[in-house]
């Protein structure tokens, strides 16, 4: 159990700490109610053993960096990470609630009392505390609230106003701004003034008197300027610039675009407000991508990896039931055709596969029209040809696989017709997932809707019943 | 179509920029041999109005960021493609390269000659012509090192000889050091003698006198530091770096994890050799995730959206051929039943509802558990406990709706047997999929294999033949 080796890359380094904090949690487990009655941390276990194992995981743990501890705590099963939580250094308590998942947030935060709430959170800075004030109890909200300057309450009030995926949710209120009429050595005296700078200052904004957005002074051409320089001369005056209320996610695409590091907020006057920083937006960009393919699979945005039993139902139960009825329209197809099947049995066995490869292309399709759409935009024009190639892809396929499956199936039944109808049924079940994987997410897309959201097990309804009611219809007209 | 437009976030004019060029791109498809004939760019075209449409479209191609320039061309049809390609400005060529998907960079590529590479690409820092010296022509990287110095020749050559996923094919050599042993005004002073610091400049890299890293400066630091202070005492000596060998995605996590914007990567000897930047680690993100979704669905990393139907057919037939053999497995298992569906009819009918919520629920938890690979590690011990709680979840569902299911196939062929062995069927079924959901990927992992990869086309192929094994075989058993 080797803590700290100077041959680890920081990746090594944390999955040992995890490794590390797991085992020795789940050892130290039945001894919880003895370390939790410890109030004061000094510990006296029975055991010697124990004892050091308790002493290592409290020496991990206070070395944890915020985030680490947070994917320390994501990566522990519900008791041990209130064992772990229990542990942890109190002035760090805020950031690890910042950095880790909605849901284990809430399972941390249920085992705090007021008074270790408000300690972890006081500190925090105004656009941090609101982003956590949603999931604190009100009475910690309100007794944090209390000690905050006039600015800096309606700050709080101002970033709790806008909706998740707004900029102003996540934007931040740390900003130094300078006139643009002064010289660039009088810039670099009055950042002297600061204890410190913002973290990821890579650019101060320049305003005029009432605030408006003039340009920005990268940090980059402050260094290598001639000090008697004014800033007008330094600074560039085409900004990428967002409003409060701009979606995070194509504030986060334009940050990936430009490259940013930081980018002012502005309001509707131009008045600077807050900024951006990359941090923030590195998050939405994985958070995005990650909601997508969790939609496409019909779950919603994250659950606990050890979430209870009922929680994991309840998130999925949704598209499970619109599966169960779906699969029941099909089973109703197939019904209707009882008749055909009870005279070629056949066709019982042969069915699935018509309606498999038309699921498995059109997940195919629907993947890459998904991701399409969160990239870039699709428009009319486009769609139809996406169609059209789409529609050649599946032609292609269907006489190719379509043969092959054909082939097969006559030589094991002897029968020629069969072979047809298994070519014909597949290549037009191939068409109509290709139909349908490009129209399913663009029409969903046009109305506004999230083009990813339970995709997948709406192309599977659509060519599970479509393949049976293809594949038993030509049946029932050309073979019986 | 209105341009530049004050009201317009850099999204809505990056939509309005693309949707301009498509519709202005299609106009002048007709004429595109005229336009190219002009290699002189001095176009005389026939109509009035077509000529106008040109000088449109140009006007808008020459405003527009390179990153723009590549989004606009990402989304556009080969010929439409070629033509706007035609337009652009020669300078940003390279940039635009640097920044458009593989497949559409070939497509471009494909259109250039030696000269025009060669000009596109001879600007560019030594980082970017490695990344993109691969898919260049052999005589255009040989005839562009040439002009290199022998420093540069030997950094193009070592960033090219690491794999794509590692830290050393994305590292850039741009990096700025200082001694520890001098003040922060000489520092300061040093800086001042830049044309400009390198992008993302945020800290500086303290070295000894053989470039050992001794810590960094931050950059915000620097700047509030009283000028006689020695770098010693403000850099920081605690520094997340990163070796070549490193992967790339573990660095990209580090970097969201610790709120990076640069850091830098040494030899095995802790000496200075690059730098990593936030830029970079952004697409890292996204390629990750994206990859993860597409390879779910049994497609490869990228298709070009525009990509000839022949490409997209090689694309996907791997899966689509591994998808198309368990289905016939599946088929075969029925085969084997053919007796008992030619005596009970309705279990044709059945029995694609059992397989059906067996597939969705299987890939709502190999989904779960892809995505938990991808950011962290799972232990041993937790599989275990994932597999449990999966089988809790799986359990529960199965009572649930196997028992409305059951009800329902009860009331439909009046058998109260058909009914239970229903019932029994979609349990036992969710529990295979959960088995299986949980186990397919945590294997994959543990034999290096991508957790992602097919994952969706493997567990669909184990709950349809197991469900339709299951199923019929307790009805053969049970009703027969």
């Amino acid at each position: 159990m080797a803590n700290t080796n100077e041959n680890l890359n920081v990746t090594e380094q944390l999955e040992n700490d995890i490794a590390d904090v797991q085992f020795l949690a789940e050892q130290l487990l039945p001894f919880r109610h003895d370390i939790q009655a410890e109030a004061n941390h000094q510990f006296s276990l029975p055991e010697p053993r124990i004892h050091a194992q308790l002493q290592m995981l409290m020496g991990i743990i206070q070395e944890l960096h915020p985030a680490d501890m947070a994917a320390v705590l994501e990566n522990l099963p519900p008791k041990e990470r209130e064992l772990v939580w229990l542990l942890a250094t109190p002035e760090d308590d805020g950031d690890v609630l910042l950095e880790v998942s909605d849901t284990v947030r809430e399972s941390l935060i249920e085992h705090m009392d007021t008074q270790e709430l408000v300690a972890a959170v006081e500190n925090l800075d105004v656009d941090e505390l609101a982003e956590l004030a949603d999931t604190l109890p009100e009475n910690v909200v309100a007794e944090v609230m209390k000690d905050l300057n006039e600015e800096e309450r309606a700050q709080v009030q101002a970033a709790m106003s806008y909706q998740d995926e707004q900029v102003g949710a996540v934007m931040d209120f740390e900003i130094v701004s300078v006139r643009a009429d002064v010289s660039c050595e009088v810039v670099l005296r009055y950042l002297r003034r600061f204890d410190s700078l913002p973290n990821h200052t890579d650019k101060i904004f320049v305003v005029d008197e009432n605030d408006i957005l003039q340009g920005v002074l990268p940090i980059r051409k402050l260094l290598v300027a001639a000090p008697e320089e004014l800033v007008e001369n330094v600074m560039a005056k085409e900004v990428v610039q967002f409003s409060p209320l701009d979606d995070v996610a194509d504030a986060a695409a334009a940050f990936e675009r430009y490259d940013l590091v930081t980018a002012p907020v502005v309001d509707e006057n131009r008045k600077l407000i807050a900024r951006l920083t990359v941090d923030e937006m590195v998050d939405v960009i994985r958070e995005e991508t990650e909601a997508d393919m969790l939609n496409m699979a019909g779950l919603q945005e994250d659950e606990d990896l050890f979430a209870p039993v009922w929680d994991s139902v309840k998130n999925r139960w949704v598209w499970l039931a619109i599966n169960l009825f779906t699969a029941f329209v099909a089973s109703r197809v197939i019904g209707f055709f009882e008749d055909s099947i009870s005279q070629i049995v056949a066709l019982a066995a042969l069915m699935p596969i018509v309606a498999g490869i038309g699921g498995n292309s059109g997940n195919q399709t629907i993947t890459m029209i998904v991701r399409a759409l969160a990239n870039s935009q699709i428009s009319k024009s486009q769609a139809i040809r996406l169609l059209k190639k789409e529609l050649g892809v599946a032609l292609v396929n269907g006489i190719i696989w379509g043969s092959a499956m054909g082939l097969v199936a006559w030589l094991l039944y002897g029968s020629l017709g069969i072979g047809l109808v298994m070519v014909a049924a597949m290549t037009l079940n191939l068409l109509l997932a290709a139909v349908l994987g490009v129209m399913i997410p663009v029409t969903m897309e046009r109305f506004g809707k999230d083009p990813a959201l339970g995709s997948s097990v709406m192309i599977t309804a659509v060519t599970d019943s479509g393949g049976f009611l293809i594949f038993l219809g030509l049946a029932t007209v050309f073979l019986l």
